[in-house]
C-alpha cells in the first residue's frame, strides 16, 4: 500500500497551520514524580472544537476542489468529528450535513448546530447511520469525509505528533489512544518520519480492545458491543488505518476503565486542565505498565476536552 | 501610610521568580465573542499549589532571617494559603505549623500534610483559629505569616498583575477578586506602577460583600456570616490591604452566586481549564456589568484551580 509520505504530512501541516491552534506540550512535576517518568502532554483539548479532530477535518476540506465544495460536506458522527467538520466547513464557507444518532448528547448536537451545520437525526445503530448518510449524500450531492478511514484525515491527525516531536525531541515513546485509528496511524507515520528512535504505542480501553486483538492476530477484528467510559474510542479500525498501525506501531496496550478514571482525575487535579476520558487512556497505560515506562521520556497526545459535566465519573 | 513601593514589587518579583511558575495569559475567542470584549486570563490555577497564594508565601519566607527561620513559620488557613505556606516552607527547608479548622475539606488537609506541614486542628470559628495559632506561636516560637494583611504577602501577590501587564500592555481594566484584599491591593499597586492608564476593579460575591460596603463607606466593615460558593473570598479586608484598595482601586463590583457559577462553567467548557469558584468572580462581573466592559481590553486574574470534584455546582 502507498501510505502517506513525509511530504504529505509536511504539506498537511502547512495547509492547516493558519486555521488551527499550535497547542502547547505541558508537563507536570507531580505526575512525573508519581510515575518516575518524564511526560509531555500535547494539549489537543485546547485545539479548536476541543479536540485533535479539527486537524483532520480541516486538512480534508481544504483539499477539495471548487466543484466538490459546491454541495458541501457530509459525515456521520456523534462525537468530536461532527463538531470538527461542522466548524471546518463554516470556516471554509461551505455547507455541512452531519448525521447524528438520536442518543447523541444534547450538548454535542447543540454545538454542531451552533457551528451552522445541518443535523440529520437517525436511529442509534451503525446501519441506520450509514443508510441515512448514503441518502443524504445522494440527495445533497455532498462530499463524504470519513472520521478516520481517509488519508487526508490521517495526514491531518499526524500533525499533532509532528508538532510534539518538534517541541520535545528524543522521546523514547509516543502514546496515542486508538479508536478508529486515525490519530494512532498518523502519529506512527510522524514518528517514523521525524523521530525514528521513538516507539509509537497505542493505548486502548479493555472494554473496546478491537485494535489490540486486530494487532495480535494481524486481521481486522471489529468491535462488538464495546463498553467503556472512553466514548471516543468505541469505533473499529479501518482498512486504511490498520495497515499503517500494523507496520509502524510497536505495541497496543489495554487498560480497564477504573485506571482510565484514575488517570483522568489525576490530570484534572494536578494539571488543572479538562480532558475527556478517551484522552486519559495513554496516562492510564503509563500507570498500568510501569515496568515499560519507568525512567523514560514519553510524549502523550491528550486528544480532547469535551466532557459532559453532568456525567463525571468522580 | 507607607505603601509598598515600585522597588519592593520589583524585588519581590526577582526574589520569587526561581521558585514560581510564570503562568500564561490565555485568551478565548468564544468567550470574547459572547462578551464583546478582549479578555486576557492570567492562569494562576497553573501556579504551584494551584493558586496565586504561593507567590506571597514564597516572598514572605524568603525574607526571613536565619533566626526567624529557625523555628519555622505558622499560619491559620483552611484554604490555599495553607498549602502555599506549607510548600514554600518545604522548599526553604523550614518547619511549618498550619492551624486548620476541623471542617476544612479532607483533600486540602491531606495536601497540606503532603507538603510536610504540621497540621493543628481547631474548632471552625475565627476565635478558635486565632487562639490556637497564638498558642502554637508561643509554644513553637514559629514566625507568623498572615494570609493577606502583611506587606510581604501583598508584594508577592502583586507580581501576578505585574507579569500580566508585561505580557499584555494597554489594558483598559484589570479585575481581581477580593476576599481579604491581598491580591486586589497588590494588583492595584502593580497597575499604578506599571500601567498607569489601566483601572483596577475588585470583583466580589454579593453574599460576602464586605469589601464593597467598606469601599462605599470608607471604613472597614467586617464580613458577617458570609454566604457564597466562592469559598476563597469569605474573609474581611485588613488594616494593611484596605487603605491601598481605598486609594488605588477604581470600583468594587458585586455579583450573585448564580452568575459566578455560570462564569465558572463557561471557563471550564470553553477554555478547558479548571478554575475554582473564586477565580470565576471577575468574569461574572464582566457578564453582569456589560455596559462598563463592552469593547474593552481586560486583564483577569484566575486565582486558582483547587476544586472539590465531589461538590461541583453544575
Amino acid at each position: 500500500m502507498n501510505f502517506p509520505g513525509v511530504e504529505a504530512i509536511n504539506e498537511a501541516s502547512k495547509r492547516i497551520s493558519p486555521f488551527i491552534h499550535r497547542t502547547p506540550a505541558l508537563t507536570s512535576k507531580s505526575i512525573d514524580e508519581i510515575h518516575k517518568a518524564r511526560l509531555y502532554f500535547k494539549c489537543e483539548n485546547f485545539q479548536k472544537v476541543g479536540a485533535f479532530k479539527y486537524r483532520g477535518a480541516t486538512n480534508a476540506i481544504h483539499q477539495l476542489s471548487l466543484s466538490q465544495l459546491q454541495n458541501g460536506v457530509a459525515t456521520h458522527s456523534s462525537g468530536n468529528h461532527a463538531q470538527a467538520l461542522a466548524l471546518a466547513a463554516k470556516i471554509k464557507k461551505v455547507k455541512s450535513f452531519i448525521v447524528m444518532p438520536s442518543n447523541a448528547p444534547k450538548s454535542k448536537r447543540d454545538a454542531v448546530i451552533g457551528y451552522g451545520a445541518n443535523v440529520i437525526d437517525c436511529d442509534p445503530t451503525l446501519e441506520a447511520r450509514e443508510a441515512t448518510l448514503d441518502q443524504v449524500i445522494k440527495e445533497k450531492k455532498a462530499h463524504f469525509i470519513h472520521p478516520y478511514n481517509d488519508y487526508r484525515i490521517i495526514e491531518g491527525q499526524a500533525t499533532a505528533a509532528k508538532e510534539l516531536i518538534e517541541d520535545v525531541p528524543d522521546l523514547d515513546y509516543l502514546i496515542a489512544p486508538v479508536g478508529g485509528g486515525g490519530l494512532l496511524s498518523g502519529s506512527a507515520l510522524s514518528v517514523k518520519y521525524f523521530s525514528a528512535n521513538t516507539k509509537t504505542i497505542g493505548a486502548e480501553p479493555s472494554g473496546a480492545d478491537d485494535a489490540f486483538r486486530s494487532f495480535s492476530t494481524g486481521e481486522i477484528i471489529p468491535s462488538v458491543n464495546p463498553d467503556t467510559i472512553a466514548d471516543g474510542l468505541l469505533t473499529s479500525l479501518g482498512s486504511k488505518t490498520f495497515p499503517i498501525i500494523k507496520e509502524y506501531v510497536e505495541q497496543i496496550l489495554t487498560v480497564d476503565d477504573s485506571k482510565i478514571i484514575d488517570a483522568m482525575k489525576l490530570i484534572w487535579q494536578r494539571m488543572k486542565i479538562i480532558v475527556e476520558p478517551s484522552a486519559a487512556v495513554p496516562l492510564a497505560v503509563v500507570m498500568e505498565y510501569q515496568h515499560i515506562f519507568e525512567g523514560k521520556k514519553i510524549g502523550i497526545i491528550l486528544t480532547g476536552g469535551n466532557v459532559d459535566f453532568n456525567k463525571l465519573p468522580f
